[in-house]
């Protein structure tokens, strides 16, 4: 069982930057993130594309500003329950949760803050009639370690970004790399476009388009795919180890639409007048995931209502104990891990 | 008389940023502020520190995040009154107001957004019988322009970091630079101190301590100020062109405080349930200046508050339209200056 003080669902953006904030307070916090990596969306979808709109940066990589923001909450070493859903919450008699993944780790707190942007990101399937059998044994719809690869025969499925850059990544860990999308055009960044291109040419990958996976066959471990040309309809089964569709993620709300909380129009009704908690008291919503009158889902918006949530979360935690804000600048920050930044101090010192 | 779509007062951080949201849907602002320079407190008390709760910024020193606020609102071309004190307003039949510095600069805007901080920063002032007297002729409270004190005699007065900067500056650019302070010592950066002395050593920098200024003489212009050994009484008339103690700047809320806004703990009262705005309709109060239940006295916070106070703004200028809010990510930002940021955009391309 993993204790902390505020269990986070969700590890974007706006569940990071709860993290430095709590740690302020001294509240440990964990998240718990479906992605086999922090930073939600802007690492999984456009960890290359530039946010124009985070206050004092006029332009930021949104990969950057996750990395930015995982070294500025360092020193409150979170802890990390990755490529995990969220998916029970269970209600103890003194007031805590424990919530437990699709995998069964259990976590234990007395707040729990839904940091869950529009939802766990699903991938999206393929519709093959065996494809749950092989699922673990030769099929994935994420690549979270690519070393497992190395060797293999991968057949990657697709069109966009995700299916261009795993093929080019790949081309040098597998031992064989085909790729298969139902058009000739591929709709992703140029120099992504133009490598797979140059990969095909020098025969390091092997394209076949327009095509689509049609059955999957094997015993029990995947061990062949057939590929149907969509042109001419002829069928060719391609030898492989591993089948990766990658046809993008589609968020969804998932199991948490199920915990009791108040819903509308696919997020969490939260009381910003105050705090940002939810009709359960001990859970919060904070950033994309919920809603109230003048909701506005930008990332700016959630550092305020994860800043808000902390000093109710600990208030709730320690309600006999009074906090005095203290700036940072003035203050400084001290890290669970020893660690303390401050501002160099003034020195009183006479001249003669 | 300037006109403009939203007027605010206050040229910190929150300020700055409500520009950047207000560009964003196509609205011009035009900021007030009593400080000769944007940036607010940041700028004038303590641009060299660092602020370590911007979110995605581990660190970031006060006069950088004032640096990357105005380069992201470039695009918007903001106007700016500096050096002046918002005084008067008065609410026209139409709705819009007039607002009217000390100075007696006009402003006139559909929609007001006092983003005040803690107020203007007054100077605190020697207690010196015919101070007034030599206000605008020799006396001045803070350096606007460094360069009408060329080749003058200047004698500042004051022991902080203020004074022990601008001595540091002055002596370059000055014929003669006196420094009085009641105290031995001086309270700053220990390089600035080191500074002093050094420049002291040199006899670029004439020291009179610990003494204080007691009188001021001259015509109509300042001539000469009386200076008066704290520890042996002995007073002694230093000949100078200028004056200027430095005692440090002691935020009030002033006039503001008279325009009939709800004002609770020296703080204006704001609807924190939906858009910021005042008691009186039109006029918003974001950052440190407002108050609300749960109210942090945040930059971040200010950010958010700057945002929505902006979307409503939107609404009151506009009643009939309707704003689509588009992702920067993906919409870019399109500045009033013609200028265009955008991320590169995917191609759709076949690879043959």
């Amino acid at each position: 069982m993993i204790k902390t003080d505020i269990l986070i669902i969700g590890a974007g953006p706006t569940g990071l930057f709860a993290v430095f904030e709590a740690g302020l307070l001294q509240l440990k916090c964990h998240l718990i993130d479906a992605l086999p990596q922090a930073g939600g969306q802007c690492s999984e979808i456009y960890p290359k594309k530039p946010i124009y709109d985070i206050p004092g940066y006029p332009e930021v990589l949104a990969g950057d500003l996750v990395d930015n923001l995982m070294e500025q909450i360092k020193p409150f070493q979170p802890g990390f329950t990755l490529g995990e859903r969220a998916e029970t919450i269970e209600k103890l008699d003194d007031g805590s949760f424990i919530v437990t993944t699709n995998k069964g780790t259990k976590h234990h707190a007395p707040v729990v803050a839904i940091a869950g942007g529009l939802g766990s990101f699903e991938p999206r399937k393929p519709l093959l009639e065996n494809l749950g059998k092989y699922e673990d044994n030769g099929v994935a719809y994420m690549i979270k370690e690519p070393e497992i690869y190395r060797d293999k025969k991968v057949l990657i499925a697709g069109g966009g970004d995700s299916a261009l850059d795993w093929s080019i990544f790949l081309a040098d860990v597998a031992k064989e790399v085909t790729l298969v999308h139902r058009r000739n055009e591929f709709r992703g960044a140029l120099d992504s476009v133009e490598k797979v291109q140059q990969l095909k040419n020098e025969g390091k990958i092997n394209l076949i388009t327009p095509a689509e996976v049609v059955a999957l066959k094997g015993e029990d471990q995947l061990e062949k795919v057939t590929v149907k040309n969509t042109s001419t309809s002829e069928e060719t089964d391609v030898e492989v180890d591993n089948f990766i569709p990658l046809f993008g993620l589609s968020p969804k709300l998932g199991p948490i639409a199920n915990w009791g909380l108040e819903i509308e129009k696919n997020a969490i009704k939260v009381d910003n007048t105050y705090d940002y908690q939810t009709n359960i008291p001990g859970i919060y919503a904070i950033g994309d995931v919920n809603t109230y009158p003048g909701k506005l889902k930008l990332i700016l918006c959630g550092f305020h209502e994860a800043t808000l949530m902390c000093q109710s979360a600990y208030q709730k935690i320690f309600p006999d104990k009074k906090y005095v804000m203290k700036y940072t600048t003035v203050g400084g920050v001290t890290g669970f891990d020893g660690s303390k930044k401050e501002a160099p101090k003034a020195v009183v010192k006479a001249i003669d």
